[in-house]
């Protein structure tokens, strides 16, 4: 008999919106939760794996559920009322899984080629900025994003909205800022650092080495750290009345100007 | 004797409350509401007309009131109570004008340049994305910012905010597709329009011509009339797992590339 909950007062509902609302309960249980079609194969296709899924027969079509071919004994029969209440998103498509969480230490990066493109961003805090990046990354095929002094962890629901999925298609990392910066000259990595101090046109560097291009938060910008550890400060011209850019449409230019310097390959 | 407002239950409070959330209310006075100082001061530049200027003494200072040089007729004096009822963000300086709509008509539209640079935005929906498309176009100093068949007006509260301003900086206009098509064909502007179909990569245009860069929503893309009307279909590259990208971020990348090419001239 497969499992079900038809109740809005099932203490399995109160976890589920724990784990949605706080990141340290996500923390502390190493789970966290995924909604959507897509989103749910991306994790899947990710190797994440999962410990409950929970459907709404009203609003997903047995043969959708299926493809996933999860285990029976992950699944839940859940109600629409119940769905309502613990769904993040409204016009999702009745299914809702808990998968694990996994490790993002600097010490798991691993590159596939000798010249990688890393995208670093520090301290993002906006997570649709954070989603936009991601998107990015992913069209870009960068070989890793690593967050640096991130302000909420990578499982944070807005976050994996945001990204459309994203957070599972890229190799994603966090550390400090000192971490990441002594990481990337060990590996010597060119740091690019985002800044308009000290620093020379973007279109003028060589991009096919192997590279990190940083940025910081439109409030605050890069720290000093960045500045100072660069290989080269870069700049992207402001030639309008305000000197100011969205995050994440100044990390899409840079990205793909070394794409385009790649020859997107 | 200064005017004053004490009261949130003050008419004036409710008109300016009716100019806040309703499209059509601004449509239909021909003025809108501009918050901030620095949005202010960008609109007085751009010369909007102000009609009225509201301001709480207890959260900006004499001296920056008098920077904007209103005459006395102007002002209002109000109470932090009312201040709050009227403001539309959180941490903004105290300051709030009533100002006339421009018209944002085609035939408006002039150049400075043989060999103009143009973004086309069609309908986009997000007033996120359109701040942030605002403030790309700002930065590269485009020489016209279009809508096509916008879904909202430019005045909305939520795209002046996340424009961070950019909505008096640019030259703005908006029209249905056809129009536009029929105005940048008139001009001979070359037509780029960003879509997968019949398409070639961005990197391989001349953008150094008259060009106009155009853009879809991320839910629909650009319409057929766009594709078939366009001097070349261009895409930028998606490499990754998903094919999508933030539709700010991507005309960022397209613009960019031009500027790149016109050596940011």
């Amino acid at each position: 008999m497969r499992k079900q909950i038809s109740s809005t007062q099932n203490k399995t509902v109160k976890q589920i919106l724990q784990l949605q609302e706080k990141s340290r309960t996500r923390r502390k249980e190493g789970l966290f939760l995924i909604e959507g079609i897509r989103e749910i194969q991306l994790a899947q296709k990710a190797n994440y794996e999962f410990t409950a899924v929970y459907f709404c027969p009203d609003l997903i079509k047995e043969e959708k559920l299926l493809k996933f071919q999860f285990t029976e004994h992950l699944l839940t029969e859940i109600t629409t009322e119940v769905y309502k209440k613990i769904a993040y998103r409204s016009g999702t498509e009745g299914i809702l899984a808990i998968a694990k969480t996994k490790s993002h230490e600097l010490s798991n990066l691993q590159f596939k080629t000798e010249n990688p493109l890393i995208l670093v961003a520090e301290a993002p805090e906006k997570p649709g900025n954070i989603g936009a990046i991601l998107r990015t990354a992913d069209a870009a095929k960068v070989d890793a994003v690593i967050i640096a002094n991130p302000k909420t962890d990578l499982y944070n629901p807005n976050i994996i909205r945001s990204s459309v999925g994203c957070v599972f298609t890229n190799q994603i990392t966090t550390g400090t800022t000192s971490e990441i910066i002594e990481f990337l000259q060990e590996k010597k990595v060119a740091i690019y650092s985002a800044i308009l101090q000290d620093s020379e046109i973007y279109t003028k560097q060589d991009f096919t080495k192997a590279s990190a291009i940083v940025v910081g938060t439109e409030a605050v910008g890069l720290s000093e750290e960045w500045r100072k550890n660069a290989t080269q400060n870069i700049h992207i011209p402001m030639q309008g009345e305000i000197d100011s850019m969205n995050v994440s449409v100044a990390a899409g230019i840079l990205i793909f100007e070394a794409k385009r310097q790649r020859k997107f390959n």
